[in-house]
């Protein structure tokens, strides 16, 4: 506490990341990061990117980046938001968007960083409760609102909507802005920019930290109606004109032109996903549907806290949430390389037997 | 204009970048970049982290950047704070430190970012007059405040002051935050980050995209007492978790560790204003005391339009502001390598024969 802090800084109660370990011996399965390095086109345009020309600004626009998204997704560049991460992408929207009359909606169990953002920018919401199966039902969201966010997949819980639900969503409610934060898409879910020409007031929101395994470059983009595109860029543009910087920009545009790589990876991801499922179901462990590159899991017979800290006595880290209370015995696990998933199934019979 | 957006968002006056043209042809003398390209050790340092090691966020913290600047100005590391280039962290430190009951106060020739600031988180302000030499004098912001800022050198004028009246003013003012904003400083003027163990409501903004001269990776930092530093961590950690990229903190490291490198490039700056200085002079311009990495300079017999016009059809860009009117006749002349001042010269020599 200072008395020089803007006083509703004392009440901000910032988000909390998953540990970033030093050690580089932990089998890290807490941040949901890709279990392969990116394409190696990304590393070679990082390295030809790397030169004298860094003493320039980048283009504040990041056009280049804007261009490949917009082509890989069949759209134009003026649909296309970029920010530093998904996460600045958001706190964007909800100071561009969401700060309205009435509360913005979310999920009461989802990404904690969104009732973060309202901390910060005083904005005020409500909380829907997701149905006894740990899921949304966009069906409960019909009450007057000053927009909706929720993620598909869902976070931490990893289960899908249906784009038919997310149509109907969009379609009740003409007057709020419905943003997908589709961190998790590429893993098994439908992306609704499928439905952005149809709804004006539908944002998507991606990120190339998960998919392109990208997460130690910081990129996030939003995708929508170019009249929400213009608000975030008004915002954009009066907090910081070149949030991408040079080395992202040329990153983020190799990862687009690369989709062997893409594909090859998600599908790794799948695969290793659907084993890992089954082998967690034969250990006695519940475990959600998920269509992310993680499992969330729960042993009728062991409280979450302690099959964490078990876990990691034998150099495993897996998220484990411990609040609300519904989901405190459930863990987060990333789905890592095969041979970290088999470590992982070891070190749980390990623990179980 | 879209009904979607907040409501303030219309209001907005975003900032105007100056122009990063995509012909490399140009002389391009109108950002303020380094004539030379960052440090070989830089170079080095992001082709060695350029690896599988992005599929992995980065640390939070960014405690390797952090201990090289805290290293360097013997201090803390807890009294460091990083940004996504110095206008993230001005961004933050609006919000965290300047969002009060009575007015920030700042120059009314300056950085124009400061007021897009004020407009994006609703903070009121008050500008003071820069004296007849176009100064900052600090005497006259004797005046209840909830905060000062101003760039020293001040920009687009570049003139310096001295620490003695910077530990006045914050002298003056212990119940408000004084913010030295040094994006310039390590051109000519003295860095207050000498004053910050002494006043506890001093704080120090700089940059490495001018005198480290990596614009393009985008790294800034404050400095100044732990309380100030905590409340913009606060801020920090409710926008995004990590603005900062793996790439740009190694960057950031090796620029800290290059010191033969930073003082080689801070002579050429400052060789080459002086004698450009005099080459203007000789010219018939008028041209304000620099402590920058620029000029601020006007002819008497030219309009600042027609001269920046007739520049550019020379292939030569800089910097007009055009308003207000104290200023409209002046520009703004980034420092350039050698060859690229001696191609100012001789074109303006052109323009005035």
């Amino acid at each position: 506490m200072s008395k020089f802090w803007s006083p509703f800084v004392r009440d901000l109660e910032p988000y909390v990341p998953g540990e970033q370990p030093k050690m580089s011996r932990l089998v890290k399965l807490n941040t949901n990061e890709h279990p392969l390095g990116p394409s190696p086109r990304v590393i070679e345009a990082i390295r030809d990117a790397a030169d004298e020309r860094l003493r320039l600004y980048p283009d504040p626009d990041a056009s280049e980046l804007k261009d490949a998204i917009a082509a890989y997704y069949r759209l134009k560049p003026s649909q296309v938001f970029l920010g530093n991460g998904s996460d600045e992408v958001l706190a964007h929207l909800f100071l561009g968007l969401f700060k309205q009359d009435r509360p913005i909606l979310f999920p009461d169990i989802t990404y904690s960083f969104y009732k973060v953002y309202c901390g910060l920018y005083g904005i005020d919401y409500q909380t829907v409760p997701l149905n006894d199966d740990l899921a949304i039902d966009l069906a409960d969201y019909q009450r007057p609102n000053g927009g909706l966010i929720f993620p598909n997949p869902n976070a931490p819980t990893g289960q899908p909507l249906s784009l038919d639900a997310i149509a109907r969503v969009a379609e009740a409610n003409p007057d709020s802005v419905v943003v997908v934060d589709e961190a998790y898409v590429d893993f098994g879910a439908d992306t609704a920019i499928a439905l952005v020409d149809r709804y004006a007031n539908l944002l998507v929101v991606q990120t190339l930290s998960k998919s392109r395994a990208l997460a130690g470059i910081r990129v996030g983009f939003a995708i929508g109606h170019e009249g929400l595109i213009e608000g975030l860029e008004r915002v954009k543009n009066s907090f910081n004109s070149y949030p991408l910087d040079r080395l992202a920009i040329a990153a983020g545009r190799a990862a687009f032109e690369d989709e062997a790589w893409f594909q090859q990876g998600r599908k790794l991801v799948i695969d290793e996903r659907e084993s890992l499922n089954a082998v967690l179901n034969g250990l006695g462990f519940q475990v959600l549907p998920s269509a992310a590159n993680f499992l969330f899991a729960r042993h009728p017979d062991h409280s979450g806290a302690d099959l964490a800290l078990a876990l990691r006595e034998r150099g495993i880290i897996v998220r484990h949430f411990g609040k609300p209370e519904r989901i405190q015995d459930y863990l987060r696990i990333t789905i890592g390389r095969p041979e970290q998933n088999r470590e992982l199934v070891q070190a749980l019979g390990d623990i179980l037997s």
